[in-house]
């Protein structure tokens, strides 16, 4: 009936959307304000005015079919160009619109660039805690995830052991900055020697080693901190970018996967992204939201919301004892748990009605990851809660 | 740089695609008016009216973080209900929100069940000729297409060769009905005789063999043609539908997989494909489309263009000596060419600016594929063009 490899990954399902599930339950049970259901990356803050505004303009004023019908399957051309053009203007690249495929979000991005470079046994390096997902989107193509521990003090990548683990069958390194789940931005440092090593590795064996950088959480920065641009450090760089942050769309999935001109074999990749995306079953990315984009590229949500909630949970969660390094985006935090197994505290966090997901999820034990994309009264409620959490492991 | 693998994709690329692309650039050069474009099934006919009303309506009515957030992998809950009570109600079936999940068009239908059901080397049979991206998307999961010519003289499935054709490695038979190319819808009888013979052989084996009914042509049927419901024959049967033809909506990604009932595995079934829809990488169907949907599933484009530009072409054809079996519903013609090899019929319309497509893309050589999806016009006008390319080869 169900496939033994499909199986394998049955195994694996998310520990994530099985919490929001439980949240939603226990949402019936306690009432929903009385929850402190802090799991899942589920954008609290609205989209910009404008996004309705200009998909109903939209809606109103093209054409039927040329809105509605296949467009490439690459995405509207226009829309390509618009994206090159505005990544020329503040990135100063020579994009154009080859550069760029639209895509069904940044999961439809992560994965056309997976099959389009992946062959079985390939390997995949991650720096834990990463997202998830990756495991099995590598896995959709064969491929094997290799991760690699950061330094748990500021969760950057630990570069010695990285060195050390590219071997011949590496194919891709996958960052993702603003990181998912600890909120820590990659340095110019970290890339750059990133970059060191792979194009020392790289010139060594005669095969590009490719960056995927995933960026949903790019706009999403505080106290002013800027996200370097991973085409700078580095030519073999994809990036997958998504609008489900930056304007609140996680449903719609729209986003899109941007090729460095620079990248080795670049013709050959915008071509294979292309016919990958139809292949895929992708096909193109709603024709609507593609339309959005010119719109609303320059918008962002208003991250005030976000930005409250993460000073008030962090001066809370130090305040009560907990040990946590200060994210500089995204809307998660990654304290350390008051037990080694991870997966017990949280177990034991539902007792005072807390939903937070165990580090394991993010091949980091020791951990868990709080999403503060919240109402600023869950984070304020949530006070006795941690606190009761933390008196349970302090006795 | 790009996988091996990925190449073996690039090679079987679509002829289809290729001449939509070649189409464009003789529009430039001869004006689109002297140009007959029958290569795409890109719908011609206008949404519903009502199509745009609501997603207006849902756009200024709906919470913006309820629209625009993540709903479950498998799609908004009303929603599905609304659609398994639809059924309950067309089909007398008992169906449901489990039964289905919403999905990013039928072209993730289609791969969220081969992901879910196939294991390497698994067999799926399609009877030729069929939709060539069930090669892609059953070599997605390393399955086998087993294609079977059909009677070529119906184009019903060749029952006798089915039969011959199962082993104990065949997972499931993709039909397509009302089909793409031919545009012939599969009788009761073809059905009973199909299920008549899977059952037999899965009682035998004790493993079932799945039928994936692919089904976006459903709405498009000529002369009160009824298309037979599919688990009215067979249990172990999945839906895979879209709204891209019966609203004009291709571009917007919207459909679903249903899962009858009685399948064997149902609970496992709906599970995997919940998760298969995440990990797959197309996470939830564009919410804003999931949400139309209770608005528009009892709508259907005007087709009485479609079936205007059928009577006209059909007997514009068969008048000029092309031999052609009548089309029942979509808004394909499936004629024999005038010489064997199709490939080179196909090049040597493009002289007269037709643009068809080889049946050999379809897996049936000998044949051509005319889309007529295009306005009136570009039927009629092709006249002179059909004529002269049957002179061509009547020399």
């Amino acid at each position: 009936m169900v496939s033994e490899k499909m199986k394998t990954f049955m195994s694996g399902n998310s520990a994530i959307r099985a919490m929001f599930e439980e949240g939603k339950k226990m949402a019936k049970i306690y009432g929903p304000e009385n929850v402190y259901d802090f799991s899942l990356g589920n954008p609290s803050v609205e989209p910009p005015k404008e996004v309705n505004e200009a998909a109903i303009k939209i809606l109103q004023q093209t054409a039927p079919n040329a809105l509605h019908g296949y467009p490439n399957n690459s995405g509207f051309e226009d829309v390509r160009l618009f994206l090159a053009q505005r990544s020329n203007r503040l990135h100063g690249t020579d994009y154009n619109e080859r550069n760029y495929v639209i895509t069904t979000g940044a999961a439809a991005a992560l994965n056309i660039a997976l099959k389009v470079i992946l062959d079985p046994g390939d390997e995949v390096i991650v720096f834990a805690p990463y997202f998830g997902e990756y495991n099995n989107y590598v896995r959709n193509y064969d491929g094997v995830v290799v991760p690699i521990l950061s330094d748990t003090s500021t969760f950057q990548p630990d570069i010695a052991s990285f060195e050390q683990k590219i071997t011949d069958k590496t194919k891709a390194v996958i960052i993702n900055t603003p990181n998912n789940p600890t909120g820590v931005v990659y340095s110019e440092e970290t890339l750059k020697a990133i970059a060191d090593i792979l194009n020392k590795k790289s010139a060594k064996t005669g095969r590009p080693i490719y960056i995927i950088s995933d960026e949903p959480y790019r706009e999403l920065v505080y106290d002013g901190i800027k996200v370097p641009f991973v085409p700078d450090y580095y030519n073999n760089t994809f990036i997958a970018y998504s609008y489900s942050k930056s304007l609140s769309l996680p449903g719609e999935r729209i986003g899109y996967v941007c090729v460095n001109s620079a990248a080795d074999g670049f013709d050959d990749i915008v071509s294979c992204l292309n016919v990958a995306n139809r292949i895929c079953g992708f096909v193109n990315a709603p024709t609507l939201w593609q339309k959005v984009i010119p719109y609303c590229a320059d918008l962002k949500v208003d991250i005030s919301v976000y930005e409250q909630n993460r000073k008030d949970l962090y001066n809370m969660l130090t305040e009560l004892g907990y040990e946590c390094v200060k994210p500089q985006g995204a809307f998660y935090m990654f304290p350390k748990t008051l037990i080694a197994d991870d997966k017990e505290f949280c177990n034991a966090a539902k007792e005072f009605r807390l939903l937070i997901v165990p580090g394991s999820s993010f091949g980091c034990p020791g951990f868990t990851r709080i999403s503060y994309c919240v109402s600023h009264d869950t984070v304020i409620n949530s006070y006795d809660s941690f606190k009761a959490l933390k008196e349970k492991f302090s006795k």
